[in-house]
């Protein structure tokens, strides 16, 4: 994996700064916090998590080295023992998490740290980093590749993407959410994802035609002879060139032969350019376009009978262009000395940051046809309570996670998941991470489980994230404690 | 520096499988290429150019590791001639660029690389991740900043950056572009960058009641005591509290006190803050601001007289919300072996993607009062005659890039400035990289130098950048050549 040597300064001085206010206050305080995200991305219907193992990595490795403290050191503002403390210190929490891979939804937690109040705090902007980005991709690639209903997705995001490891995790985080390939080989070599890529218009360029530079491509690359045919004019030039290339290669039947269309409108050129070549017998040759596309564009392409065959996508995958952010938080939900942790929460002038209390789970129903039909977030304590009662079938309640009377009875339902199991146990992994291509494989059975209608790009489907009876107590009660003392001012 | 071990493989396959082709086709060719961007992110007015130093720090260390070479074999495309010459490579191109810190226009060229074509182009993957990147979010930073008008802007980013190094560079670009400090240690430990922060939530959270929350952080930290206050109720408890706080330290005249919002009506919740502190002697008590902010939104609350004194900006500063990417691309201009090289050009069927040929250089224009009036490309082999021709004051004619009969003469101007230097040569800086502080120095005196309409947010004025005689007369040329080519089928 590439990171950098050493990522314990990888956070907010805050972080810190409230680290060494617990050292010295609360020491022995035991914190829980939860990772949700708040709204959705794209205006879509949901998000695909992503970014688990590269963190679990890097929480494995915590520890603060000596460049480091003496860094925090010269900042002027901590004290001799807790610098001590930190010298020593390692993450030695537990995790749960959903899997990678997973559909998820907003304000359903996702993760959940346990530990010493510090250690679950000082973790806080790794975790929303690496979360937030990863998982903001897969979504996007996983949008992208719906839209492309299965014809191949090539990203090529390198050149655009936020930073080297913007560009490295966000084609991990792309392969998770659907696509086939990579352009990065760097990322190729540390994820071992396929790598693919022909030529760029400067190799067209740099011969004296555009005809000899494909005869000197095809002469190089006899087996995979993909030639880019818009350097000049796609339909009067390209095109024709390229086909006295393909020509001469087409009885060899194990040659991939393809052009790659990267400017102009797309459906008209593919259109002409498929009309030419079958026209000229070269029905083999497959057609892949380009040119800052995204999800909207190459549904409206496909829509529009485009011979398309597959597609490369970079900048706007790459980027999350539309929602440059996932707006992951990470949230305190209880705290205490051992024996002795309460519930806490944000109440906020905002009612939508208003947090859910507790220790919390959250148990997805399905339909005997396997669609996901609703989320309940409850409380760690009714799990086995109401593990009991989904055994036999029984009706459950969902309460809306705000709105006072709003509420429902789950009645049908065939199977149910609980979602966050335990993946790090005192800060070592329970099992080791999976790879990369069984998440992928699990994000696509997850997709095929989510209602189409919360696929929609326009005006989703708005999948049901309720809370349990015994939750929605509890939250209440904090709520009109909190809200009583303080309207007494 | 924070790098991966070896960034050699930080590029897109094509780039290599491009060098093997001009291994064996052309290895005796030299060529040029063009960094230039195409359209204004943000719809903005200017461009700060940025990322420059970290570019040429990877450049200068390039080579195929053992590890990259085997991964690259184990592809089976590339031939062991090849190879070999990989293991021995290193970039010893020269390298031509504005400052870091520059204000910069759509389709001048920026940054030039001069070198064999294999070296030239295998790092156009680099140049375009390091410059996009890190210039959009210097430009972003430049808005937010100047939107705040001297105020000071805390980068908060980290935990919705694009990765790790989204986080990094991101906070170093931002720095450039006018930030005060960043929360993210580690961007501030690489970069000699200020830090700062105070606390989340989930402190006040922590404790029993908001009040003990805030007397023990005051305990903690008597220097700096920045309350957040919005964490149960802003006017009914925040500021009550943080005042009973505040009323203990006021005496102590070296305490830095604010305290900051983070939800809620910024411009109704400072405005009644700042009277109730002000109601109670606590005028010395400075409002900081957070909450999704960008430039537009600072703008408003200022021109609403919200007493807001600084700022605290991350997601959509850090991701460059509203332009996630920025338009860069790097093309090839000149080719051939020594003595014989030619200029290169593209066409395509989209006139906004012809390129403009030839090794050139961009020469900006002011006034006696030393705001820019526009900028001048023109290619290298005119320089003398220019030079020559400025010196005297004499009048210049500038084209427009691509409208036929568009053009005007500059006749007044008071100096010149050449914007392409020199920065690497055989593979080596020609000097140290400038210091982070010089370089925000610089972009302070460009943006100064910027005419005010080019930095409306709102539709900006468009700065002209033109083309000189000579490099219309090659472009034209050349155009009808091709054309008239490829009219011929």
């Amino acid at each position: 994996m590439i990171k950098p040597e050493n990522l314990s300064l990888l956070t907010d001085l805050y972080e810190l700064t409230m680290m060494q206010g617990y050292f010295f206050h609360s020491p022995r305080s035991r914190g829980v916090f939860d990772m949700f995200y708040r709204y959705q991305p794209f205006n879509g219907g949901y998000v695909i998590m992503a970014g688990l193992a590269p963190l679990l990595d890097v929480l494995e490795d915590f520890r603060f080295g000596n460049e480091e403290l003496k860094y925090l050191e010269s900042r002027g503002i901590f004290r001799e023992e807790f610098l001590d403390y930190l010298s020593k210190f390692r993450f030695g929490g537990d995790v749960y998490s959903v899997k990678e891979g997973t559909v998820i939804f907003p304000k359903e937690p996702v993760l959940r740290v346990h530990g010493s109040i510090m250690e679950a705090q000082i973790v806080e902007s790794l975790v929303l980093n690496f979360i937030n980005f990863q998982s903001l991709i897969a979504t996007k690639a996983s949008r992208v590749t719906d839209a492309a209903g299965g014809g191949p997705v090539m990203e090529f995001g390198l050149r655009r993407a936020q930073g080297i490891d913007g560009a490295l995790s966000a084609s991990r985080a792309a392969y998770i959410g659907g696509t086939s390939a990579t352009s990065n080989l760097l990322a190729g070599r540390i994820y071992d994802i396929p790598v693919a890529g022909t030529m760029a218009h400067s190799w067209v360029m740099s011969f004296e035609t555009e005809l000899s530079s494909f005869e000197k491509y095809a002469e190089i690359y006899p087996r995979n002879c993909i030639l880019l045919i818009d350097t000049f004019d796609t339909l009067n030039s390209g095109i024709r060139n390229a086909m006295k290339v393909f020509k001469k290669l087409e009885d060899r039947d194990d040659v991939n032969m393809a052009v790659r269309l990267d400017s102009g409108d797309l459906e008209y050129l593919s259109k002409k350019v498929r009309r030419i070549l079958d026209d000229n017998d070269l029905e083999k040759v497959k057609i892949i376009a380009s040119s800052d596309l995204d999800e909207w564009i190459i549904r409206q392409l496909r829509d529009s009978g485009a011979p398309i065959d597959s597609w490369g996508v970079g900048t706007k995958l790459v980027s999350g262009a539309g929602a440059s952010a996932l707006s992951g938080v990470y949230k305190i939900t209880s705290m205490g000395e051992e024996g002795a942790e309460k519930p806490r929460i944000k109440i906020s002038n905002q009612s939508d940051k208003i947090t859910d209390p507790g220790i919390k789970n959250v148990m997805r129903f399905f339909n005997n046809e396997n669609v996901m039909l609703a989320d309940l977030i409850f409380l760690e304590s009714e799990k086995e309570d109401l593990q009991e009662k989904v055994k036999k079938r029984e009706p459950v309640r969902f309460n809306h996670p705000s709105t006072e009377y709003s509420r429902f009875t789950m009645r049908e339902y065939s199977s149910i998941e609980l979602l966050l199991r335990q993946v790090m146990k005192n800060g070592k992994r329970v099992e080791p991470a999976p790879g990369l291509s069984e998440i992928k494989k699990y994000r696509e059975e997850q997709i095929n489980s989510l209602d189409r209608t919360c696929r929609r790009f326009l005006n989703p489907h708005t999948y049901k994230v309720s809370i349990s009876d015994e939750l929605k107590k509890l939250k209440t009660g904090m709520i009109e404690k909190t809200k009583g003392e303080n309207n007494t001012y």
